[in-house]
């Protein structure tokens, strides 16, 4: 059987040379074209030497046999280069944050600028394949979550759609630096964030939004009220997040865990720990690491997770996403253990 | 004039040999006992080559003729040790948890065994100096806060003790592997926690009780409902606390700002930053960087400190002490900037 | 086809459990047991939580059923332990230094104790694919190189073969914190290696024998004169050999390049680089980088050569070897690319 | 008796910021100018707010009032800058290479470009102490060593002096990252530099002939054939020179370290190891520990030596320059100890 035919737009950042690297072993596709403006002309390997075995040239425009594709745009533009391959019927994961807001006005809001095309908002999938399958498996167009609102999600589906808590949630996450992109800045320079950790976007990450939207279509009786704050931490993989939540029922830690097992209980991605997870373990791998527990002295929840942001946070969860749009085996191209230590 | 002479009891840990770094260099003291019980016999820039300058051997025992000792034992064995010593009046500073708490019950349920000199506990003064001078001032054995909870009462003190805040709070805390202590063990080799963050200690950590405690005393009238999960990240040194209040009263960011201004006005080792602190800022240094704001859409308080575990949080914050106790010019010995980058 | 059954001896150590995460994934053979003391009776899933995928419980004692065996185990009692194994047909790859050096005197030399099973030094091929395929093809006993060796003698090969060198050569290596082994010890604690970097064993490492023996049979008309200093630097894996040599026949060092990429022009893991390498393009793959260029003042020869020492230099290998003993492609199960970033 | 009012050209890099740091705590200059195109205006403890207690503002232009001068200027632009500086009289460390080689056409030839002021270079010292205390304490015109050459030549210079040693030599240099500057550049950022090693500038890096220079003065009657190789390593600070010669003398590595120790017996800042040292314990500090052995094997000499690129390496020594040039004592403002762990 002819594999498909796939390509990468801006292949460049780490996002996409992530999806170049899973794609490049995927056993139902072939990676055939992958775009970047700035390294037009230069050999994939060039670039990216681990990459060398990949047979590839980055090229400006993709090539028109594509047949699907994986946007790693910067928001606003992406929108844009998409809008004309989801037009001629080209089926596409957009990696960037174009999509994932179903209301222009909140993304007018957030991104301070119009929508490029709001009428493919309705459109769009939601990519959370745990919370969303049925969606995205019918989907031309699936907008790839923030590599935060997936460890949050899938840290607080299970008690929140059951109502196990109050609407105030409080999501204290620490990402590595690889989050920040890889265009060069004193922000991500190795003296500047080696030995230190930092808070950021405390008057409000893009990504709140979107959790916001996920919790409220998850359970749509209450308003979450969430308190979400990022953090820097020096490594180069990795989203931990630590949710904080009330809860209005009773019940045990051993009970609490039972719930969240059974929830995922036939998600091949998601693990529930026994003891909190390290995100070394996720290092590579599409795997997510959740561990719920009770706070009992305060009554709350608190809910440990972590993934790869590349992987299950990014490119991972795309081609995951993918493999669901084509009717492939859900995680084809993704079973490779993580890379410890 | 004569320069006080001071001890160190187990100079051997990170803790024990920060302090001899640091009191060193200190104007007023002079170093002249330090002691470690595997290590006895050798010359201490054998042990520790950064301190070849210093011309002391390690030793079993203290040298008598010590005026001031600090005790970097572990728990148990550190109250046990100094029993007699402040029997005998010598002014302490216990960097162990042995006299942080003021009920021995509350003691030996955390510390799963009963305290070894209960008596003392009522004469010890804990020495968070911004909170407690006056206390420590007059005292002869002062118990050297957790480096946790010096981040957290820094942080939430002049939000709590004017009473801006329901009593629910949550502290998530990120650590530099120091804090682990110099023991070798996996969970501090360093291929287990590069390119990793975890949470720990999630059935609850020590230094809650004593957090707790000391927001008590701050404003008896409420009872804190504390939630504190700890974090290890890879880095050596630092300490970040992320604290989440719900705000009772209306007040804006800039009038939360100026209160956090005018409760620490006076204080040397306290900056109120304009933006989220940065570990790396304080790294050596004994200053306190504290970023308090609110998020507006849910009317929170959130409040980013930050510090030095080893200096803040324990060395320095214990010579600190020792100023206030002779009367010295509290910041001396502790003046030096940050190492930055 | 049926698979072939494997086996690892201490997976519990970094190069076990990176031997597992390879075979795990091979397409060719089935893991079907692991041993391990300490953690006999425990799942493979809860110690290492990256390869819960693999259904494995730690055993004590190998499964007879087993067709070929891995051995992690330290040096002596690598031998002694895999000699009846030998004995029975059992085709073996001993990760350890056991069967590394022909001379049972070098070995008591170095090793500081007599060789348990000298009859079998004879029998066993060196490990080395690239230097030694026949050998290696039609052995039942492969003693896989260790990390520096590998990194060193494919760096240096290609010259040393030809005779362009004199017999006097440097090799500085730096080697990530990994190759020290998973025991937590002081020496590899994070805080005491982070922001570190050291050299070690400057009177003479075991892998300098190693070195000198294959140099030797490359080339048997030289007597090599090596000075080998490793050093450790803070990352977790890689190793970065530079190799120093004179020049004793001029030649440009675009010939030179070209005598390389000739030498290697058929091996699947050896790439000859274009610019100096960086071990972070070889981490978790079984490629070496090599750079080959010449001082033109000096009329030295400097080659730069960086792999994982973890997978070319010890899991990786040892697949290869495998493969090339078993007939199957020899790139099998090794085909993945560097995880990067 | 008034402090030396000192200013400093460029204040916003790593160096000129160490610069900072330093004086600050210097009991006779006093820090009374900072200039950094880019940042001025702004405080200086609002760039670097780990500076705050400095009461400085960054200017565009040095203070007039200013008696001493450092530049942290790159090369060509802090010659021209200072030679103006010179001529009125102000005494001046530079610690750009514009003054570190005497001749103008190798200044050509490394440099790219004609030196802006060859008629200053006979009256430049080169700032070494150790090497050059004379010609340092009566120059107007010091020009700081580059923190490789500090490193390689302290090393190397008891063996050389002494004519132990054959023309050949090799340095293998390991740097942290904060040698490569402050400006934002992917060869510096986290994800690319963390978890990798690399060597650069084979073909020849500019502090090769200030090595070559310096070791022909200490020694005409040998001209010496340097390989020199520098290495990234993940890490801030620091840097560890690992040295090789060929020894034309038979003595014992005891003897070797005798002269050793000999040689730099009153030498504050120079400590000969008993062990191979590591850079750890030489951060934050001006201390250059250095340790001689014999490969006996081989008869090669070899001496690992190391520092802090940003002190003994830049700004610390610049200090110790300015001290021996003002008539201070060599240690003033440099005798902190250095931060560990």
């Amino acid at each position: 059987m002819a594999r498909t035919r796939v390509g990468i737009i801006n292949v460049t950042g780490y996002t996409g040379v992530e999806l170049a690297r899973l794609l490049g072993q995927h056993p139902d596709v072939e990676l055939v074209s992958v775009t970047g403006r700035s390294m037009a002309g230069k050999r994939l390997g060039q670039v990216f030497p681990h990459l060398s075995q990949l047979d590839l040239t980055i090229t400006e425009e993709l090539d028109s046999s594509v047949e699907f594709v994986f946007s790693a745009l910067p928001h606003g533009e992406s929108a844009t280069r998409l809008a004309p391959l989801v037009g001629r019927g080209v089926a596409v994961v957009d990696l960037s944050a174009d999509f994932r807001l179903k209301s222009a006005a909140v993304y007018a809001e957030w991104y301070g600028t119009a929508h490029p095309v709001p009428e493919l908002l309705k459109e769009a999938a939601y990519g959370l394949p745990e919370l969303n399958r049925t969606a995205i498996t019918s989907a031309r167009l699936v907008a790839n979550p923030g590599c935060y609102p997936t460890s949050a999600l899938l840290a607080l589906a299970p008690a929140w759609r059951e109502g196990l808590l109050d609407s105030d949630i409080v999501i204290d996450s620490k990402s590595g630096i690889s989050g920040s992109g890889r265009s060069p800045s004193l922000d991500t320079s190795f003296c500047e964030v080696s030995e230190d950790v930092t808070a950021y976007a405390l008057a409000g990450h893009r990504h709140l939004p979107e959790i916001n939207q996920e919790l409220t279509r998850l359970e749509p009786k209450i308003t979450p009220r969430v308190c979400f704050v990022p953090h820097l931490v020096p490594m180069s993989r990795g989203i931990l997040s630590t949710c904080y939540g009330k809860l209005n029922k009773k019940l045990t830690a051993e009970e609490l865990r039972q719930r969240y097992v059974d929830f995922y209980w036939n998600e091949p991605f998601i693990k529930i720990s026994q003891s909190p997870p390290h995100t070394r373990d996720t290092q590579g791998s599409n795997v997510c690491l959740i561990y719920p527990t009770i706070d009992e002295r305060t009554s709350r929840l608190i809910v440990v997770s972590c993934l790869d942001n590349l992987v299950k946070g990014a490119a991972g969860q795309a081609i995951q996403n993918m493999n669901l749009m084509l009717g492939f085996r859900e995680t084809a191209g993704l079973e490779a253990p993580a890379l410890y230590p």
